[in-house]
């Protein structure tokens, strides 16, 4: 069941993966379109807020706990989607934490580049345990860019004498804008979505090419010293796989408790893709069991 | 509470570590003395096999469900160390998966030195299969040097044309006998037990210095297409922290499901440390759910 499962979403995924030599703008149209064809669950509600400054948008599962906060940080490549766009797979990371979750619109490259995500990312953070949110009742999670950035924030935030979040979920963490992975040549043929030539292109839009191997850009090579546990998912089809192996490494020698789970044989963020993979369900659960763990006294998730 | 249970085992560890420059003799009868220490828990019970023609423990907890079984490996760098002593730590791995746990008494180097433990590891397997236990009914699960063995046994036995367990746990895989990791430096201070030194010093007891590479002797640079899914475990005060690390890579790249859950400030097969350290019941417990989902029906594990 499950080979015939990813088999076809690898050819959807193939056919709709963008065309070469589009521009920015016509990027940003076509993700819009694909993200928006999935209707939310019919018990998820999302509403607009503001953070810190910083626009964004509060999803909420029917019946979780208020208590516990979900910050989630969306993917693009630090030039496109939005808060809204991965509302969905946002959605299913605050169902099985038990948790709230508030997805930042930080600002996108080019027109704001580096360190305006970083900067609103810190400030939406700040602005949470400024309104009262305990910190051991916070999890950062994001997926793609956003998982970098969410790992970023973290070392930010210890770097500005903040208290840290209980736990951070990163899916296919893009964590490293040097495009260094050795994975980014050995799974091109595999990889239907990304490749080192489409990252490439929009790297510099986000921040000058000598600044990539910035920590603040580019966690890997961060010192990631007192971060909280991190679970770090990706799957084996991505060019993008050794930044999520990488980035555990970084962590296991900065003596953080890091659980690094591949799934084989799916795509760059793969978990987006639940309602018709069960390698996604899978991975989801686990990643909520861990979370959960960490939250301490959360209430339980709330069954789908 | 766990940072002391952490510090008082690192202090007594330390105090225990073998001194430099003993022969072979005195380490085995070391290992054996520190080993024997610990009363077995009472609901476990040890006897005498053979199973394709190499010696073995059987070790059942009270209560388990006699369909499946652990195959383990005992650790020892190949020279040292017997199935009765890790029986300890192999009862844990079977309360977790309500599994019987047969453990594989290799030959050991320098009087039989490889492929001996490889051949044995290959040839236990084979019978166990041969007996009629279906391979989805087996994990193999190893620790140190027997982690590696575990997942080189897997490649041979994929070589081999034979059917693969449905899946396997590692504890601090000794992975890489060119001692090539990098923590094996940058972990030395931190790891109160071994030390490069020590393991260079036994390394050519098993195998000479030029095949160390070989993909049988240091499965990191095999190829592990093929493989079941793994769980890899380690600590970070360890210096082959990077043999677990690069073991996962190798089977990302290799399309294998895998898990690498790495616990801080934890020595080497900190698991076997379980009745005085928190962490080493946790590590033990995500481990166990993950087997007992790779095992399918399994009836349950066994509370303690």
């Amino acid at each position: 069941m499950s080979v015939q499962q990813r088999e076809k979403l690898e050819a959807i995924l193939r056919q709709s993966a963008f065309p070469p030599d589009i521009d920015l703008g016509e990027q940003r149209r076509l993700l819009r379109e694909v993200a928006s064809a999935q209707p939310l669950p019919a018990d998820v509600s999302v509403t607009a807020g503001v953070l810190g400054g910083v626009p964004t948008a509060e999803i909420t599962v029917d019946g979780v706990d208020a208590r516990h906060v979900v910050l989630y940080f969306h993917g693009g490549v630090y030039v496109m989607g939005d808060a809204a766009l991965s509302a969905d797979l946002a959605s299913q990371v605050g169902r099985r934490t038990g948790a709230r979750v508030i997805s930042v619109d930080y600002r996108l490259a080019p027109e704001h580049p580096y360190p305006a995500a970083v900067d609103d990312a810190l400030a939406a953070y700040e602005a949470l345990l400024r309104d009262g949110t305990a910190p051991a009742d916070i999890v950062f999670a994001g997926e793609s860019a956003g998982g970098g950035l969410a790992v970023a924030t973290m070392v930010n935030a210890r770097d500005h004498g903040l208290p840290l979040p209980a736990a951070a979920f990163v899916m296919s963490p893009y964590a490293d804008l040097t495009l260094a992975g050795a994975t980014m040549e050995t799974k091109r043929a595999a990889d239907p979505l990304m490749s080192p030539r489409a990252l490439h292109d929009r790297v510099a839009d986000y921040v000058p090419v000598p600044d990539t191997a910035l920590g603040l850009v580019s966690p890997i090579f961060a010192d990631l010293s007192g971060l909280p546990p991190l679970v770090i998912q990706a799957g084996t089809h991505e060019v993008l796989l050794d930044d999520a192996v990488r980035l555990a490494r970084a962590a296991a020698i900065a003596d953080v408790e890091v659980v690094l789970d591949i799934t084989p044989g799916v795509p760059h963020v793969f978990q987006a893709y639940y309602p018709v993979l069960d390698e996604a369900t899978a991975a989801l659960d686990r990643a909520g069991q861990l979370l959960t763990a960490h939250l301490g006294s959360a209430l339980g998730q709330v069954t789908s």
